[in-house]
């Protein structure tokens, strides 16, 4: 098997090519090549730290993804399983309209073409796994308390149109034959590792990765904000499992939000307490952002997922092991 | 007031474009300039025909509309309102996926880019009112009895994903103030004038048409089956009424399904002797289509359109009115 992932760079694509260079992980076993897809060079060598990782090559393709011909290169490798990280995220794409509609839409709908292309030189018989990583952007309030799986698509951004038109796009793709794809939407990814970020949600991450370093950090919303979240590891977990769905699975399910925790921002800090003393909390400043605490207020803080959990696909049990889960892996490093 | 309306020579373009021509309807009587952009050159003189017309300019732009330049001239011309019902339909649009694609999706992307340049061009000044029209197809089944107003789009076909990825556009351009835009989803028209086409849905108007003018005609489906039909009379006043929305009501709105009528095919036969005389019935013959009639059970056959009629938009009170209507328009021509 033949993986790629574009976007192979990021936290979570760098992750996700850990987990199978993994080779004990029986989920991925028979992965012979992994191709790692970005603009900027992945670092091989963090990638393959604590990884067993015999037998299986590791190809690099660095560039613009948005370019033609490096798509049709992508897609002439008839990779089987392709993991679609890349996006300009939600504040950038924002601010700037067309680099967003270019990277999240044409650039995505131009790899689609180019998959498209190899299945018809195949005469059909390419058709790779397609797993798009969707955003929970793609809806818009006002909200229910609890969003269906049937609720509608009211983005309230250029980041979540962008994710519901690429969306409907692998549906279409997938329903003629061209691709086998699947989109999933994420919940917020807590605790993120590294620098905090632009994101509004930057501060989830923070509140628990800084103090647990020592450091002082800002808490810009009240501690009853509830919030919906998962772990990079229970997350990229989610992705290995959702590129071995069988070709049965996808058809009936061709978008799915994936599991998620709803906890509180006080919930939160009641984790970090338990894991790392109470004095930790001390290092947590509140500082009312009436910004962030009107963005993060008006995010849906609970999603029905029954297809997800019927497919096999996990969410975190509590927020103490998620604290746990980073505290395992920084100390790692 | 300057109205375009691109799609100008189908059959609903025409009718609206003698509908705003008729300088005694009170909702238009502002219009001092319309222009009819089509591939094929609008019937001018049948559009005029029964028309007031006084002192209103008429322009036709023929050509092929995903033509880059031409967009870019249709947008210089600063249009206050828009009717974009140009679309290659379901079954083309299914048959010749680059074709639908590149007409429905790129071509309206073009279009919604066309005029985002005049925006910015005029410092923001000019922000057109764009009415899409769209459809029902954007959904899928599974349905439930009555389909609510925030039910999920899941569409099965490319014309229905093609519709629904165009209205998250205007929506998203809209949220951006480049336009003010407003996507309607259309019932089923009946009782279109002219001869049957290719849609599965054609029997619906021809079980009418057909027996007034003494011809036979096929009925492919069981009567006891429902649907949800709109006339072209009322669907030429809810355009015109959306396009003279308010921009607060608009913002409110940038998506609706249109009131339709829920009415059988016995109760549509039983309108057509009503108006016509029982003997009409007789032209009926009754032939089942095993295609046909899995299609048109595949369509819900009820929608909920509370945000519509809240916005003045109407629906047709039964059946027999548009059995007489269309007997009205024919012997009026």
């Amino acid at each position: 098997m033949h993986i790629m992932i574009i976007g192979g760079a990021g936290m979570l694509g760098q992750k996700l090519a850990s987990a199978i260079l993994a080779n004990g992980e029986p989920l991925t076993t028979g992965c012979k090549k992994l191709t790692l897809v970005d603009i900027v060079e992945p670092d091989v060598a963090l990638i393959k730290s604590g990884s067993i990782c015999e037998g299986i090559e590791i190809e690099t393709i660095t560039g613009d993804f948005s370019d033609g011909l490096r798509l049709s290169q992508i897609a002439s490798e008839r990779p089987d399983v392709i993991y679609h990280l890349a996006a300009v995220v939600s504040g950038e794409a924002e601010a700037n309209f067309d680099k967003g509609y270019e990277a999240n839409v044409k650039a995505s709908w131009g790899l689609l073409e180019a998959l498209r292309a190899e299945h018809e030189a195949s005469l059909g018989g390419y058709c790779p796994r397609v797993v798009f990583s969707s955003s929970l952007a793609v809806y818009g309030p006002p909200f229910p308390d609890v969003v269906g799986e049937e609720f509608y698509l009211r983005p309230a951004s250029c980041y979540g149109t962008q994710k519901a038109m690429v969306e409907l796009l692998v549906s279409d793709y997938s329903r003629r034959g061209f691709i086998d794809g699947i989109s999933v939407r994420l919940p917020t990814i807590v605790v993120r590792p590294g620098r905090p970020n632009a994101a509004a949600s930057s501060f989830l991450s923070s509140i628990i990765r800084e103090p647990l370093k020592g450091e002082k950090t800002i808490l810009p919303v009240s501690p009853s904000s509830v919030v919906w979240v998962s772990s990079p590891k229970v997350t990229i977990e989610n992705f290995v499992r959702t590129g071995l769905l069988s070709a049965k699975e996808t058809a009936e399910t061709r978008v799915m939000n994936l599991p998620g925790l709803k906890v509180s921002v006080g919930e939160m800090i009641d984790g970090l307490k338990e894991v790392g003393g109470s004095e930790l909390a001390e290092l947590i400043v509140p500082e009312t952002d009436e910004v962030v605490s009107k963005i993060v207020l008006s995010w849906p803080s609970q999603f029905v997922t029954e297809r997800a959990v019927q497919l096999g696909l996990i969410g975190d049990v509590d927020f103490v092991s998620i604290v746990r889960q980073h505290v395992e892996e920084t100390s790692a490093q």
